[in-house]
């Protein structure tokens, strides 16, 4: 596999990351993940405007973000993957600097990692719905950041894989923020409700396709954050993202939802996620 | 330099961390940093049996971390650091894998990295006392672990450099917790408080020997958190660690406390440390 590594192609087996990299000593950096469908991106400008802004918010200075979406397509074509799903990774650090927790010079160049590699799920899953679990929000208060801190992502989402679940959604105060790669949703008496987007949640890109959908579908959309003790009376749940796309959630802990099926709204909104796409 | 990484002693530029590492995709690892006084580690007992608690919190295994010591040891002597302050900084990550939250194969090795560096400090700080600032909790709600997830510490140092000050300190619903990379301290009428040890503060080594050197001195410790409204009530107030040792703080934000000189008790506590360390 060639990746893209500080300005070059290069096999991935030959980028080295120094551990002096402050990507690794501190979870200083920012990521994306950009899905590619047959060769094609998806919604590319809004995931490097995302990482533009995280970068800003961690007073990451890098110049060349503007390139990043030639790059993704570059390696797409190198790594011919223009005929399958793929994903792009981007991450970004602050670079390599002795270890100290305050910034290091201002010269210092930030590391820039860049794959592309094939995508493989399983389609069923779409179909039938998943299960997700309740967990307890472990994480900062910057998770508007998309920050490469994932430590309490990774604890979540192998919480839920040990309970059989898809995903783990964090419960703050009493009400879902969002899992640990996904944003959720739930239908109420037909209205789609969400968490607002603040610094506890990541302003998804298909959470925001998913609204806009709700709006030409002349379906309400209530931007409010859900309470954990309401589940039980909501119609359809979802948790939508850039990997699970719009994925209907059956299951809450032991909690059956929809009767265990994908509700309608959900299915039609899948629907219009793909129309979209491929006129895209 | 010579550094420790998978069971090797190789020069530190022979280091070569994978872009797959899950300590560089999410933070997914923890450190520890000892003290090296002429070429004697300070409680290094202690520092590894909280890396093997951080470890066993995280479900890392590594079956090797009584070798630890003796890897200290030897970087100091092959980096000729037996005549100096040093500092040893250990860091053990899940080892690299395909990128995917949840935890990789059981039999994927953590990557282990130690290095031994010369510490150089400002003593006058230590007579002088430093300046902190005040800053509201942004960290996870597992602070007890000391993962490499810092990047809310670097964001918080860095704001006190920006405000001139040393350290910054956490501020969690009206309660002092804890520094980016210090325990805190203070004084009112003659009794120590500090924060107790619970999910919100790392169980800091030096934290304890103040405790225990309190309760040599008979002085009262209450373990209860501090209101940051009683900030200015303080007789004294320090930062504790295994870097700043004890610190006196004679400025929080723009309130100056103990006429801006360090307390008695906290210049007694700093002989008394000395002394240990001249004994142990």
């Amino acid at each position: 596999m060639i990746a893209y590594f500080n300005g070059e192609f290069i096999p991935k087996e030959k980028v080295i990351i120094s551990p002096d990299d402050r990507g690794f000593l501190f979870a200083d950096g920012a990521y994306e993940v950009i899905r590619s469908y047959n060769g094609k991106l998806f919604k590319p400008d809004e995931h490097i405007e995302r990482m533009q802004r995280s970068l800003e918010e961690l007073r990451i200075k890098y110049s060349e973000i503007y390139k990043l979406k030639k790059v993704a397509e570059e390696l797409i074509r190198i790594n011919t993957l223009g005929e399958v799903q793929a994903l792009i990774y981007i991450q970004i650090t602050r670079g390599k600097a002795l270890r100290t927790h305050s910034f290091p010079e201002e010269e210092t160049i930030p590391t820039v990692y860049v794959t592309a590699s094939a995508f493989h799920y399983d389609p069923q899953k779409l179909v039938k719905g998943v299960k997700i679990i309740l967990v307890p929000e472990m994480r900062w208060k910057r998770c508007d950041i998309k920050s490469v801190a994932l430590l309490p992502n990774v604890l979540a989402r192998q919480q839920a894989k040990d309970n059989g679940a898809d995903e783990a959604v964090f419960v703050r105060d009493g009400v879902i923020t969002e899992g640990t790669h996904t944003n959720f949703c739930a239908i109420f008496d037909g209205k789609l409700f969400t968490h607002p987007v603040n610094n506890h949640i990541l302003a998804g890109i298909t959470r925001k396709i998913v609204l806009d959908l709700c709006s030409k579908m002349n379906i309400s959309v209530v931007e409010s954050p859900i309470a954990e003790t309401k589940l039980k009376e909501a119609d359809e749940l979802m948790i939508v993202g850039t990997t699970v796309e719009i994925m209907p959630v059956v299951k809450v802990d032991d909690l059956k939802i929809g009767n265990r099926k994908p509700g309608p709204i959900t299915l039609e909104l899948q629907r219009k996620f793909y129309l979209l796409l491929e006129q895209s």
